[in-house]
């Protein structure tokens, strides 16, 4: 069935909400409909602030994603939330508390949250949220939150792709400059001690700090790194958070890097996208050829690891046949 | 420079530890030179046993697998391990008794040790595993234990192609479907209470129990998901774990179910190649052309996406042109 792109876009203009979902099923895979709705939405998009969630597990950060909402909510903006990580409740996360946590949010209309599916995507999670980050910005999305686990490949590529991002610790937590130097964590924007009510809450500041100043972790390019402490579930701090959110985008635009970023985020879409064209081409071939690849690997094993080399032949030629038609 | 692939083969089946350790590094990237390694090594391989552990942070994983791994020797297998869990003290972990219960095995010539990178990996995680896999299993590594905390697509990868998945779990964190349905969880062929000496070890096993016999939990094929309680601290059930492995195993060979997994498991690294060298096509296409993309991206961005398209073509015509050549 032939989808009319631009009536679901006008329809989400106007804050249909199941026209907007309908767009982000569209642009979760890789394909000619993605494409086909990303060349329209990117001339609109290029304006909001992306911003990356990771942390330690346990220490909070679905809380304290909640409450950074609340206060963007308060400041006027439209958010929109891009949940990655499997153990979070807007991805299907099953305690309790947390799912309430999120109903919070669900009666409010200038915020849409959409997990990702952690299995199935045909482009993986980094391609389908890069793609939706489009999308949002282009209907008029100012803050786009994305929270994620901070390990994986995936990870690394949206965190990437954010503006700002923010790396969660707890007291006790961030004793440690090897996991500060694991993944995204040693690429934040700002760090946060969360449940800072908790003892050593102040030791675990001052080491961060400590970090920051001495060992290089963070970003970098012009911005020095900011603390903050905060207690989601007390709400404690979160206004001081959103202040620093803040302040890293008036940066951002001030200095030129938020263009910039905007600029290796499509280019990382664009990518993301041309893989994933490839990798369908070399899934095709190998379904085709299934019977005929297992004939080769029981005769002759040694043989077969060349195999590589021919089934991507295979794929690459098919794709081009596939583009020229 | 040149390595003589037969040279190091050969030393290596003398047990010159530094010769097998080339012979890893050699196939973790993608490349001529891996598949050359391959196509030596396949034929005398696909004799080990590749038991995957995976399981929840906190389960006490790391402890079991090195206590597991000290019952294989016992029972005079040599074994070799594949850690790429990157909390593992085999990956880099750094909580002090964790590395200090890796140097439990450091003495042990029957135990050669081998952690995977989680950053800079050409072909990606599964890719080197698998490769490794072909390596240990050639030189006599008679058990590969594989260690991954399962999420993300390369550790499911890497379990789909274990012949036997072991899921640790603990008391109170099992007592939760949602959990035990997200990823490998739901295919473990074997299911561990770690940690039973604690309460409420016996409800969290009597629930598993259920999931098992009644939400169809397990990769099934045949086999019944067999539940053991160990205190791997207190050193209690791993014994009983270790029969349990050797048992699926029996099954595995009996069944002519291992002979099925080793052609998948050879199918997916051959794909995982063949995808491998696509990646790379692409890579030096955008590299050669980053300022170009950048400036498209700038000036006309609707026009950008269907730059996909041709991203996509330029890197299946490179790669063809460089297999002729």
């Amino acid at each position: 069935m032939r989808v009319d792109v631009d009536r679901l876009l006008s329809l989400a203009s106007q804050g249909k909400l199941r026209a907007l979902g309908r767009l982000l099923t569209l642009v979760e895979h890789p394909g000619p409909q993605a494409l086909q709705v990303l060349a329209k939405v990117a001339p609109r998009a290029g304006n909001a602030q992306v911003i990356g969630f990771t942390g330690i597990p346990g220490a909070g950060k679905s809380t304290l994603v909640s409450r950074v909402i609340t206060h963007l909510r308060r400041r006027g903006y439209k958010v929109a939330v891009i949940a990655i990580d499997p153990s979070s409740p807007y991805s299907g996360g099953s305690i309790m508390g947390d799912r309430l946590r999120m109903q919070e949010h669900a009666a409010d209309p200038g915020v849409f949250i959409r997990s990702i599916p952690t299995r199935g995507l045909k482009g993986g999670l980094s391609m389908a949220a890069l793609a939706m980050i489009e999308v949002f910005d282009a209907l008029g999305y100012e803050k786009i939150v994305i929270e994620t686990v901070g390990v994986g490949q995936s990870e690394v590529d949206v965190a990437h792709a954010a503006h700002t991002i923010v790396v969660v610790t707890m007291p006790g937590a961030g004793d440690d400059i090897q996991m500060l130097k694991a993944g995204v964590m040693e690429i934040g924007d700002i760090y946060v001690v969360n449940k800072s009510d908790k003892p050593e809450a102040n030791k675990t500041a001052a080491y961060l700090q400590f970090a920051l100043e001495k060992e290089g972790i963070g970003r970098g390019e012009g911005w020095a790194p900011r603390l903050v402490k905060t207690s989601a579930v007390l709400g404690q701090g979160v206004d001081k958070l959103v202040d620093a959110i803040e302040e890293h985008w008036e940066y951002l635009k001030k200095s030129g890097v938020a263009a910039k970023r905007l600029t290796s985020r499509r280019i990382l879409l664009a990518k993301l996208m041309a893989e994933a064209m490839l990798s369908k081409s070399l899934e095709e071939v190998i379904n085709e050829t299934k019977s005929e690849l297992e004939e080769v690997f029981k005769e002759n094993v040694t043989a077969a690891f060349t195999l590589s080399h021919e089934l991507a032949r295979r794929a690459a030629e098919r794709l081009l046949k596939e583009i020229k038609t």
